[in-house]
């Protein structure tokens, strides 16, 4: 399997665009991705009981036994709690990439993030997505202007790519995927937008039950601020042009596709994380030897989601009680009393609590190592034999600052 | 019923004190309140998993058949993820109180607050507690003592007194409460650190009873940042000093009673949720016309918990959609397409949902009302008949400030 540069255009078959169309202030804002030939799709979405209408559009078409061909997003304006009108703006979006691809509306789906509680300037948007179908191309460029399209307050746009050889078949499988991130971050089903493209053959039931299980571990994983979003739409588009044997059941190759998935959604899911709204850094979490897959889970979401380990941690303060102070509330079983805790990067170590009580380490040599961008917690309950990893972000002043002040 | 300015000294036949031992720098931080006649007691405690080693204490001697005599508190150091050696030491506090006061350990209630995994100073602490025990005066500057000698973070010194009269009995009942907030707050089960003293004569069940539902809808009902505590305690004693016929059963006066506990309860959950760390206001949140009670819980205390909300309100920006967001998730049952909010400030009122959608309300007079030192989002859920109001804070700088710095 290789991992490397490249975006929702490195499968074959597949078109993007991302184009200005004039609902933000100088910057890119509306992307169409599109596979001429006849999609499968996968998808989750937010779990939160007010819904976006893309979202409740792309839940409705979703396995209705249509091929899919596109993805239609914009920026700017989230198109939530806007009533029977975001139903109809929205409808107008997927009709009107649609007419532009000859295709129907019903093999369109949307999705919208930004400001919520306001109306999609529809003659901008209709005036923006014909632009955008004129634009679309297989180039890596063009993949690259989808990805910023979507983009809002993220400060770097977020894609990957990776492949893999079906020795059988003796055919490359290509997945590519883009997302956007940075607040209201606190996936549970999906995330905010994030698409993934395939030239992958693959049955549609089978395809889905790929995507669920590679969202558990990914972007169901991090958290930049507890806030599960209305929007929140992960999608994969699989056209079959890759050429392989199409996969009715699961195989070698079924496999190794969703190795390629997890691969592809734990860079873009970590992506996200470290560049959560304000952040300086990426905090990883990996508890290890729970009771159960939930209770490794339970703890460590609760660690990356704790606004005082967050802002410790912006503080280069190895403030290991506030970590086994979320973990004690975030419902996991664990005994305190067993609990080790590590403080890990790249080769270095240092150990910050056995069996639940301070050590005495080095607290120069705990700042030094916080100071980098990427650091891990190790946690281990020793207490079983299941993990999981969890990833989110510093707590900065910037954090305060932006969500002060987004609307204006 | 009367509420005023006072505190735990204002009932009959209760002294306090509150001393600089030398565990901080140059602040009180040792408190003892103490009755000489004997009292029954009520509390609650942390539901937080790992529990630190006064709250494991606390839970054991309560209703342990012995009358309770005194709280002995410190501030500082949390005696949290100690092991053996943090037991010993609360032994300590509770026996070297108890040997000042002729009364035995069991009847001495501990409390500590400050940092998690560092030792206890017991030299330090032994000598402060005798210095305390010299020092318990009934006067009200003596009660504001031990209520400065508890805070951590806080910034004002939080204590309310209330007192009503048993009309048959012809006596006046008084109670006078304090506690200390700040950080690391989001009470599942009671608050921070808080104690309640009467002189009521009342059965222990009964006390505790009351106890239990006054906490549910005023110190559980508060969030400054989601992190429920390892230390979280609350303390209410009762020494029958007023003289009235003792409570055995559910009378008028019990009923009084605990709607003047429920006015000092909630009195001081809200000054904990105004002075959050680094809080520039109150945030009140009013979920009404709920389906279930639960329901209004959860949505009102997951608008009060949303960094997202927090931090708009900050910037003064009347951003609802992130108010929705949050009911969204919370995991409340409502229709978003039922729901009214409004910002309300004293008589003023401005609408900004109705029936789930935008209203076109003035963003002046918006931002004008959340710059006030305390908003109330009333939110009507038009679904049924049920209740809950909510307390918090904004998310500011100096919250990141504070907290991605503690320890130095």
């Amino acid at each position: 399997m290789r991992k490397y540069k490249g975006n929702v255009t490195t499968p074959v078959g597949f078109f993007a665009s991302g184009i200005y169309a004039g609902i933000r202030k100088e910057k890119k804002d509306i992307a169409i991705v599109y596979s001429q030939a006849p999609c499968v799709a996968g998808g989750t979405f937010t779990t939160n009981r007010v819904k976006a209408a893309p979202v409740v559009w792309d839940m409705e078409i979703l396995h209705n036994g249509q091929p899919k061909h596109a993805v239609v997003l914009n920026s700017g304006i989230a198109n939530a709690c806007m009533g029977e009108q975001g139903k109809e703006d929205n409808y107008r979006m997927a009709a009107k990439t649609a007419g532009a691809l000859l295709i129907s509306p019903e093999q369109v789906f949307t999705a919208s993030t930004g400001i919520i509680g306001q109306p999609l300037p529809m003659d901008v948007i209709e005036k923006g997505i014909a632009a955008a179908a004129d634009q679309l191309k297989s180039e890596e460029e063009a993949g690259k202007d989808a990805a910023q399209a979507i983009m809002t307050t993220d400060t770097f746009c977020k894609t990957v790519a990776c492949s893999f050889m079906d020795m059988d078949d003796e055919v490359e499988i290509h997945l590519g995927g883009m997302c956007k991130g940075s607040g209201m971050i606190h996936p549970n089903m999906a995330t905010m937008l994030a698409v993934v493209t395939t030239d992958i053959a693959i049955d549609e039931a089978l395809l889905q039950e790929a995507v669920s299980a590679v969202v558990a571990d990914t972007f169901n994983m991090i958290s930049v601020d507890r806030d599960t979003s209305t929007n929140d739409t992960f999608l994969v588009l699989a056209n079959g042009m890759a050429g392989n044997k199409k996969i009715e059941k699961k195989n070698k190759v079924y496999d190794d596709f969703v190795r390629a998935l997890f691969v592809v959604c734990k860079d873009l899911a970590k992506k996200i994380a470290r560049d959560g709204e304000g952040a300086t850094k990426l905090l990883e979490v990996k508890v290890r030897h729970a009771k159960t897959k939930k209770d490794a889970v339970l703890a460590s979401k609760a660690v990356v989601s704790s606004n005082l380990v967050k802002a410790a941690f912006f503080g280069n303060d190895a403030n290991w009680g506030r970590v086994l102070c979320a973990m004690g509330y975030s419902g996991a079983q664990f005994q305190p009393e067993k609990v080790d805790i590590s403080l890990v990067h790249e080769d270095d170590e240092v150990e910050l609590v056995s069996k639940g009580m301070a050590l005495a380490f080095s607290e120069k040599e705990a700042t030094e190592m916080l100071s980098h961008e990427k650091v891990t917690f190790v946690i281990n309950l020793n207490d079983g034999y299941e993990k999981a990893t969890a990833w989110g972000c510093d707590l900065t002043y910037d954090y305060v600052k932006i969500n002060g002040d987004y609307r204006s």
